[in-house]
């Protein structure tokens, strides 16, 4: 349970205070005397420092760390008291909606379907009163929110929050989704793109030990988060990590945005939905058949559950797309060398054969260099990516705010 | 005419001066008040810098610049007094040589035919002789060399400045470059993929004014420099930007790597000199079967020529590379979304219809988003691009050295 102190006063903290924060919020668990090697600043400073922030019930002292000899180290944490955040991830066809400790827990969260075609009055009102509802189940007040985080599945210009020509969501464009959330809060409101959300919690989750990955997320669409030199890249009109459109195939079928063979138009969601339609229709799979009958229509979720009971033509479909996924990944892991790449969305669901398809298409076609050391794997926490990520970028951003007003 | 007196002694400056330095080196101009704006130290501990290094020659003040109503404020620059960097641009056909003053001006330069098979200690004792002869040309003894920078056609891992796995030059992965050079000098010795050196130049020509943009050096091979929030990428092997082999049809020819369709076995220098000799025997091209049997072989600039002079199949050879590389460059700026993108390289200089061709294929091929307002232009300084760049690499490193010693 939280605790139910006043959330802190961002306005009373000093610079070296919201150092101290930042630096302990990034970190797995580190005590002052860590806190005092880390920083730029000295050790009696860091130790006041600590001192005012666990005054103010900001900081606290949770556990022991191991000793190296003298008296135990006590590793220092974000106090519950500060208040909690929201993190809202917005899919094309979903959204979820949590509220987190400052260390990230999820202390409640609820999910339901949803069109974001239906526009953003309607779907962020719904997310008003379920922000709404949780806080209440939760005897929580709307003045403990420190901040609230939203991803969205389209580009968005990071520093005004409003989405830019986003494909899936017409009406979304220039509207204020700041506004319209803060006008019940006193939290500050930060929008990203979905994957860039992704990308952000991933890096938070690794605790920056990772300079140099990326995020794919394979659901409606595909998208990839950037992490570079250690922090999000967002690109120079925040539509960086936009692969769902590279080419893999001049002779595929045309893509809504108009051009031949793009990888989002035969290895997305409602390619590989397609794929599994035609092979329930036209005989090549009884089991696929069968779950189409039973349902009316057939989502990637249920080829992956057919792949997983053996099914051939299911299989083969999951290998084709995974292929074609990795075909476009060679050309990102030529471009920009990571260690890592990770991949998330609820395609990555289907199971194991996914994944590896995707490897064996990326191993076979990017240069050995630029594979020697690359991992590609699926997101850590797929489950709570998107809602952690949110949560990581609106304490993130609520912080580098205080800092940035103080200078 | 450079100064001769003694070169700066890194060990005696302080951090201060050192960033400072650093500040007045990636300015374009910059007078003392500016310079105690930017710094996070006061103007009177910048003040106090200045003298000091002025002082020890290694700082002056020049010309002066506009005046905002009171005394006409001077620019601070860095004094030929400190020495001068040697820039190497190594190609795989080529070696370019040039001594250069701190603020970048190209005191004296050599270029000659080379080819990087012959192996490290052939090419590179070459160098030593060039390097030798020029400062004696001009003057200057060895210790007046602050640093030397180079950049070579192939893979390097950053840190050690080794070579790995150099498609194009076997024999010198593993060899010390900075041994082998470093022996002679006191100065040290700084080596890069020359698309990076390219790339670091060209941040540079730009003071860091773009923060994310591209060099696509197009030659014998093709490669891409990543200038990423204002810094060099070299990913996690440091073969970030190997876009040569990204694939662009997937029924093309096999490249050296293996795969099939490679950008570089289509559109680099030798797939262009092939089709001219194609078109030139098969009776296509009356001029370039003219150059052919003037020449012996045909090389891209040949192409260029002929389509300067209006020869239709050399126009159709040209518009066909560019627009290849066009596709392999819409796959990296849907997912780089970079504001620019700058064409160097021996086959930038066959004319303006290649670059309209690439133009053509990228605007064609990417997002509306990612290329609302990416400009591609050809490298500015294109002719010296390269040497610069291993000048700016030089000095640059020298400093951060310094700097590293002094923490």
């Amino acid at each position: 349970m939280v605790e139910t102190r006043p959330v802190v006063s961002w306005e009373h903290l000093s610079a070296v205070e919201l150092t101290v924060l930042e630096r302990v919020f990034w970190s797995e668990s580190m005590s002052r005397g860590e806190l005092a090697a880390l920083a730029e600043f000295s050790k009696s400073k860091a130790n006041t420092a600590v001192a005012s922030l666990i005054g103010r019930g900001v900081l606290e002292e949770r556990g022991t760390q191991p000793s190296s000899g003298g008296r135990r180290p006590e590793t220092l944490c974000l106090s519950n008291g500060m208040g909690v955040l929201a993190g809202v991830d917005i899919g094309a066809t979903s959204v979820e909606v949590a509220l987190l400790a400052p260390d990230m827990t999820v202390l409640a969260r609820h999910g339901e379907a949803a069109d974001v075609r239906t526009g953003p009055t309607q779907v962020l009102d719904r997310v008003r009163q379920v922000i709404g509802a949780l806080l209440e189940q939760n005897g929580l007040r709307r003045d403990q929110v420190l901040g609230i985080g939203l991803g969205v599945p389209g580009p968005v210009a990071f520093d005004s929050g409003l989405l830019v020509n986003p494909p899936l969501m017409p009406g979304w464009e220039s509207f204020s989704i700041r506004d319209f959330l803060g006008e019940q809060y006193l939290a500050p409101v930060f929008v990203d793109n979905d994957v860039n959300v992704m990308a952000l919690g991933t890096l938070w989750h690794l605790r920056r030990r990772l300079r140099n990955f990326l995020v794919v997320k394979i659901g409606t669409g595909i998208g990839c988060g950037i992490v570079c030199h250690g922090a999000v890249y967002r690109g120079t009109d925040g539509s960086a990590g936009d692969v769902g459109h590279i080419c893999v195939d001049l002779s595929g079928p045309r893509c809504h945005c108009g051009n031949l063979g793009c990888v989002e138009a035969v290895a997305a969601g409602p390619a590989i939905a397609r794929m599994a339609d035609e092979a329930a229709r036209n005989g090549e799979s009884v089991l696929l058949a069968e779950l189409l009958a039973a349902k009316g229509e057939l989502t990637p979720i249920d080829v992956g559950a057919a792949s997983r009971a053996g099914d051939v033509a299911a299989n083969a479909i999951i290998k084709r797309a995974g292929s074609q996924i990795g075909q476009m990944l060679a050309a990102v892991v030529n471009f920009f060398n990571p260690s890592h790449v990770f991949i998330g969305g609820g395609i990555a669901l289907t199971g194991p054969l996914f994944l590896a398809s995707i490897r064996q298409s990326v191993y076979h076609r990017s240069l050995a260099l630029s594979t020697r050391h690359l991992e590609i794997q699926y997101v850590p926490q797929a489950q709570d990516a998107g809602v952690i990520g949110a949560g990581v970028l609106a304490l993130q951003e609520t912080m580098l705010m205080a800092r940035t007003r103080r200078n």
